[in-house]
């Protein structure tokens, strides 16, 4: 279920992005008493995602909009299913269209691509997770499509976990350094990532207690290594240049997490239209 | 230049959203003193765009931020080219780092694309155009690099201009009544657009004087047949299907117009980086 | 029918103004639990505009409430005549009041005024139009009382339709050259209006394409040649020192349009008072 | 001075609502770079007020404007006197200039009637007043440009000040009762008025110790009388039906304070123009 | 009755903070569907307020919640007195447990203290008010849990009452000219303070006419001396260094009011707990 | 140092708070152009926090506002001690008084009250932690505050960290399968906390490998077994009636961390105050 306090602002401020003087032409054509039947089908074969969000959007244009399910969000469809029935103001379903059909359509291109990771791997006691390479102002929704597809997320945000990198580690001089001084003042709920990019690294990184190390940009040969120094003390995560091709070989040297950009910086929208039927 | 009231709204939710807390890593390992410079990188072949966005990210977690750019929005960029160069507060810009990329990764990516298409058909006089199908809360930003990538924009949303379709043309009860009914009405200021699915539509379209009309998925012979019709009347704009395979062969009609959803639904980041040099 | 999504934080922000702590009179003098029914009544005679914002209104402060118009935006009452019914909580009747009469009277007033011109030249096919001198903040509601009121609208704003004035003109090197200029860049949806202060600028401005030419302060004679040389190709509108006394005099000339300032900037409130009734 | 926390917000949703995606006309013919130098004229005889959100509004646009006040807010003008000096971007001169103008001649307009009804009356011992009959949302600049036309305000709002009404007084059971509840629970530092229609209303208000008391639209001799009977105990206010025609015939007979609805609900902008002038 | 417009901002704004990304243990745990009930229970002897607060914030989180009061604000409760019963999804209760509480808490903290001020004094007709030391954003609702505790306000804030003091009457002069001058120009809806340290500058505000006169930080022997020079003229208000043991002498001198910073500035939290009974 | 994009927000609503309307008694008396210095000075004993806030409260206001630091956050000072100089417009001085010391005055409280707790316990490996029990929308500054006291934070909110209670344990079926079920799906950076209330609980904690668990209301003696138990795999946190008294009694136990409600949900105000000094 996709709940968030807050996300009214977030769609409200997308219609009035659409109609901020209102529809021009669905105002002055359609009866404010019309009342009409719209069905949203998909166009390819895909995961749907964002079903609530889109009845959200509706409901703004007309409380008393009936918006009926007939998958649930993670549901694979095929062309031509009809994942929802939506029925009310036909001013509020022609206005509300293009807004619904923006967040569903890309939550949905996000999910169908997911699964196509997350699917390859499942075998493996592997996760793919996402990253903070999301759209500004959409990182809630395009995370909950990640999981919907299958797929785990990363941290949320620089405040919710600890991510120490080369500069970092440079200011702070070394790994040990870095672990330790933050471990002292951070709240004892928090988890300690460090980066590397050697088994050097790996090895102090371990030994100063870790709780996660992403292994940047290392061959499938050092990762497999990695995952044998590390004796299942840090979780290890797999990072940089991961590819539906390569995903499976990264996953067999037995890391832990393969954290995969493309998956929301790079989305296809799924096809997904709305037509009134009545 | 991108500049629109209200951009500071969506950068500070953007970085919020970022972090909310703070950045719990950088606030306690990097010194509050501490200066660095960093370049901002192409590590692609691209047009780029968002630079201003990016600056504003950077200047508000410090306001004293040097941001010197070294192209301008529509450059194109070769791997390896520096973009920008920021110097100021270490931890401003690792704080704002991702964000300021995420904005620049998609509108580079949105330009570079565009520009594919725009290209291809310059020799041509028929413009690329977007169309609605935007990230909800960046339509602004997004029409705007379809621009920077030699595109041009569709109407911005469902209040500046009229555009009647099948739904709105069953309502009225036919396309001159649609088109005359809402002419009585609308400032003299806006033009009228109507969605036609055959020649006998666009001949009914015509005669009502209807500024533009959109050929819907029409095939590359009905197209040519319809630019023969109009004489010139009406500003025809060919949609659906569009890829960048058959556009010239659009482009040949004698279309003026064609719209592409896939320039702002379906975005593939530009992979752009950010490091810091000392 | 009003009806704008955002209309919800003008009128919080409006009630909250007046009442940032409460009714500090009402709220310590009324019951709570009172209900009361009181009607909204015409103290002269004009065009009611504004009965759903006045309900929203009253809607903040008691969700219950019961608002029934006994007429219509747009109807024309006399003094005395019952324009609604409100039943519901004694206190949100009371401390709603003056910010619910506030909307109205202005929007009645705005109607009123402007039911006088349009209705002047109502045998005439030319329209009266308002413009941008509007309160900050309540052009949309304005605009809309100019409708209710027979009016027209001209652009709503500075995004949507390009006027191009004197110093733009002189920026761009002459007429042709402004409106070639920017016709290569706007959105194929938009139109293009040029003000001209003479014969010859008009003659320059049809010979660009110029969608609509504004006549600046002409004379009626120079008007009528104006409309001679126009031969119907370009939108003529008539603007500058525009009278309820000289009105008809503009609208034999031929011009299709008449923009008033006065419609907007310069607004007697109708007389409306809210009566608890039992 | 007209200064208050949250007029940033009132002057940004006013800017944007004129160019919520920009000056169409503007952005693309004005050089990014290029510098004027426009006066702010008055093209009537008034009293000039708004130069302060004048000049934010065009700061909004481009922080290094420079904008000379040659008067200050109260400043009688005549036609053709230069009020400020602008200069700065052209394009942030030529985008805000619509949206200044409309606060400046709205208040302007204000200022200017206000001064006729205080100007009036200047030898009496009596003050005009404004009512809570604003423009929704811009109270706060409506009663600041009363003041500087001379006139005084009436409590902002239904927090600062009781006024208890006829619906309170029958609630309450008598002026005495709802007088003496009143003051039981209100702060100490909150004057309580009271709204009469009749002599014998006077007296009990008087015996209660109303701080002010609203004689409800007497005739000339029930306020003559009225004043007697006071004895300058209570604040006297007058109400109802006030002109400039009988303003004084009520200064006449002793009340301490006039009210005049007109001052903010029925405006008549002062004509004020904006001119490049280089 | 705790009632404000715009309330729901700061609810929400407290359940952003506690929940920016939702709870992600209750969301992960708890079926969406269960439904439990859950009772408020008073961990201490105390008085309640903030029982609206609550309502509100569960409802956020779930509308159709019930939320049923067994008292209402104001009532005195012992240990383990049930407040209120919650019934409603086992997600809403569980993720507004904590800002509802810490809304409550705090509010019934201050009715707790300030019922231990005010009940000292009951039987003097004297007051005991709050002032301005509240917590940044939560002043309205403080002050009400004052009144909720027998307490009286002071002014709300720096708009709706005149406070002169030592620094305003060094700028104009005196304590005569501070209050003449300022009493020409505030509304006459608004009363005037003034803080004096001597009984010199007790008589001097006296002979001005100011409606409420602080006297700062005098002795009780000063205080009595102050009462009688006042003669029930103005409003004497007693501040400085009051404590609940030297309340009942301050009261005996005969002061009309007595302010208590620590009744908000100084708050111990109420123990209230809410148990998922079912 | 204290940052927060967001800041602004709550600073200016507080300001806003406290002069809606502005300041009408220094508005009326102190001249625009005054310039004084003021300093800010301890009137008790205690640890300095949120001089950054007060910073920003009067910048906005005076934005060339000099306020110069004596001390940094985190000092101890004695009674008398100057904290800091301000040197500005003398009205912004005034108006933004009580708003900084609103903020000074509770944060410098929570320091001083939770370096009480923190150094009692200094020379043991023991963490003094706050809880969610704070001001709503006020978290950030609160554990900010605590912080600078020598404490330490617990998680921010219900999104950053698991805490399974009593409830959660129930709906899942035991804490194995609690555990074990949010460990699928959450991501791999976020720590898990069990509250447990005997050592039952504690070893099914510990064996589902729980990051931190949390000993509700346990005995010394209980604690101490839990500690033996424990063998240092999870960590342990203290919870429920902990005061000054006990707390050194706690900390001997070995547990890791104690978390104290108090630090934040009882807070005395530090008595700071301003002086203008010329």
């Amino acid at each position: 279920m996709l709940e968030k306090i807050g996300f009214d602002a977030l769609i409200k401020n997308s219609l009035l992005e659409d109609m901020n003087n209102g529809d021009i032409t669905t105002d002055n054509l359609i009866d404010e008493q019309s009342i009409s039947t719209a069905e949203i089908m998909a166009k390819e074969k895909g995961i749907i995602a964002g079903l609530d969000i889109a009845r959200q959007t509706f409901a703004f244009l007309d409380k008393n909009i009936q918006f009926t399910k007939l998958v649930e969000d993670g549901a694979s469809v095929e062309k031509g299913d009809i994942i929802a029935i939506i029925k009310g103001k036909t001013k509020a379903i022609l206005s509300g269209e293009r807004t619904a059909l923006n967040f569903m359509q890309r939550m949905s291109g996000i999910s169908t691509s997911t699964f196509k990771y997350s699917n390859k791997i499942k075998q493996y006691n592997t996760r793919v997770v996402d990253t903070r390479k999301t759209t500004p102002s959409l990182r809630f929704i395009e995370k909950y499509a990640v999981r919907v597809g299958g797929g785990h997320n990363h941290r949320f945000n620089l405040s919710d976990a600890v991510m120490i990198k080369d500069n970092h580690i440079k200011a702070a001089g070394g790994i040990s350094n870095a672990v330790n001084k933050i471990r002292e003042v951070i709240p004892h709920t928090v988890k300690i990532e460090v980066e590397v990019e050697s088994l050097e690294g790996l090895k102090e990184a371990i030994d100063s207690k870790a709780d996660i190390i992403m292994l940047d940009n290392m061959s499938i040969e050092t990762m497999r290594e990695a995952v044998k120094i590390n004796e299942g003390r840090a979780v290890l995560e797999a990072s940089g240049n991961i590819t539906l091709e390569n995903l499976e070989a990264v996953a067999k040297t037995g890391v832990d997490v393969i954290s995969v950009g493309a998956l929301t910086h790079s989305v296809k929208s799924l096809d997904i239209s709305l037509n009134i039927i009545e």
